[in-house]
């Protein structure tokens, strides 16, 4: 399946936090194209028969390895990178999870979950009998170095791009990344097999894979945070039998936010006898939170939108 | 185009303010259907004729009429009122304006802006040469009368649905709205020919015409804020092209929404050398704004997504 990259690398060239004083793994002209074989999220702590009771054992500092930094010859501040997702390799399971304290309604979700994923066949994911996801693979995690020194936490996305998991940075995607520090120092990680606009729930089906990407240089053109072009349609298999929605106004977007996924939680315990986490995690990898307004003030709305097509 | 209704409301019955103490103008039948006569958001204010310095003299108290209110028979709070958007009318014109001191980004868009629009071909709008908008009408404000006695300002969205400016309240979209004092008293105003998820600069295509609308009754299923079904795909004739798209991140999810709206404009500016006015302008009627993440703390991440498929 990875065809005509110039080079592979390995998992284990990896890192735990955005550094630029790291080493890079691999040095590369513009134009060439790299495999990485990219780490679940755990970083390997969990399996296809990890329990919610080994939630609460994970090591926290191991999360969100990234496979890298590649060093892009000729990249220096002020130009840009684009990375083209020219493919992804197969994968074969997957696993989402409700950690304590992360996610959307922490204060809802106390107790860990987790739900782990057969992805064989490379088409669909069985949530639960009659429940399939349409398998969409990218890459959670994917940036440059950042200018300031010292370590800088995988977690939050920056202007170096990073965790920004953006459901359509999917194959064919051209993603137009700042470059910070000479070199660029690009890395990837965080892997997707499939995930909801919003990621509510605080994870998506998480899934070690290689990703195929190839780099180019545009030197002199500036931009402030990443930018990308990706191809339509941007939700095949799941457009085709609509969506139920449910909204939520408030005040603020994020209370906005909240009430539309607690709506939608009840809406799916109450018509497909889900349990609350089931619900909650199901939210995180097939709905989408839309900004219906944002300017009708002092009040906005979220939609949250539910496509119909995945329930066979 | 408007067959099989029961009624039609015309656009002098209409109101300013959500008061539950308004006479209704028409009393039906769960089962019924009835048409709609829908003024522009000016209220008849704006012309095909009108130029950007008539902005400033609107009367902002008329602005956002709505058609109705209409008692449903029957009707009890905690009930759920079910209404099947059946069809639309044709459109002749509509406008786009910037209005000071409103919008996403009123601090930098502080001069009055407008658009007059041609609809009459019903498929698409030119916005200038070269870049076409597929009209798609929906109701920008839809709902029922609040239980709170009183007069409410028409352009927040609340409990009872109001000016949430969903694009996708199309046709074959089956509305569900708490019922919340005897009768619903439900009504509409608002339309629009198309616009983008969350309406950036404050206004869509605005455009008067009619809707028509059958009404279901839910006895005794209560929901808190509105929900709906909506028929997919969701972006007929804009998803062909894919999308160019602007990441912002931030610490809450309103600067993160205005950093990634500025650089779309940007973007629209320098690609496709429209004046700022423009871009914010043609971001509100054509960018969606989704919600990338809203887990990865501190930071979150919103995307403002522009169809190619505008481009001609």
């Amino acid at each position: 399946m990875m065809k005509n990259t110039n080079y592979t690398i390995h998992k284990h060239c990896h890192h735990n936090a955005w550094d630029n004083s790291l080493e890079p793994v691999l040095s590369v002209d513009p134009g060439e194209s790299v495999n990485f074989e990219v780490h679940d999220a755990s970083g390997g702590q969990l399996s296809p028969k990890s329990i919610a009771a080994d939630i609460p054992k994970l090591d926290l500092s191991k999360l969100n390895p990234l496979t890298g930094p590649v060093y892009v010859k000729g990249a220096q501040p002020g130009d840009t990178l684009e990375v083209e997702i020219e493919n992804f390799g197969t994968q074969s399971w997957g696993w989402t999870a409700i950690l304590p304290e992360f996610g959307l309604l922490q204060e809802e979700f106390s107790e860990p979950y987790l739900k782990t994923w057969d992805l064989k066949n490379q088409q669909t994911a069985e949530f639960a009998d009659g429940i399939e996801i349409p398998i969409r693979p990218f890459p959670g995690t994917i940036g440059t170095a950042l200018p300031e020194p010292g370590e800088h936490d995988v977690i939050p996305p920056r202007k170096n791009g990073g965790n920004m998991d953006i459901r359509h940075l999917t194959k064919g995607t051209k993603l137009f990344l700042p470059v910070w520090v000479e070199g660029a120092l690009f890395s990837v990680g965080d892997t997707h097999a499939a995930q909801g606009d919003g990621e509510v729930c605080g994870s998506a089906i998480e899934a070690p894979m290689e990703i195929q990407l190839r780099f180019k240089l545009h030197k002199g053109k500036t931009i402030q945070e990443p930018q990308f072009i990706t191809p339509g349609p941007l939700t095949p298999g799941l457009d085709e039998k609509g969506y139920y929605v449910t909204t939520g106004y408030g005040e603020d977007l994020m209370s906005a936010a909240k009430n539309s996924v607690r709506y939608m939680i009840e809406h799916l315990e109450k018509t497909y006898g889900l349990t609350p986490q089931e619900a909650y995690a199901l939210s995180s990898i097939a709905v989408d939170l839309k900004i219906s307004e944002i300017v009708d003030v002092p009040h906005y709305l979220i939609s949250a939108y539910l496509p119909q097509s995945i329930f066979k």
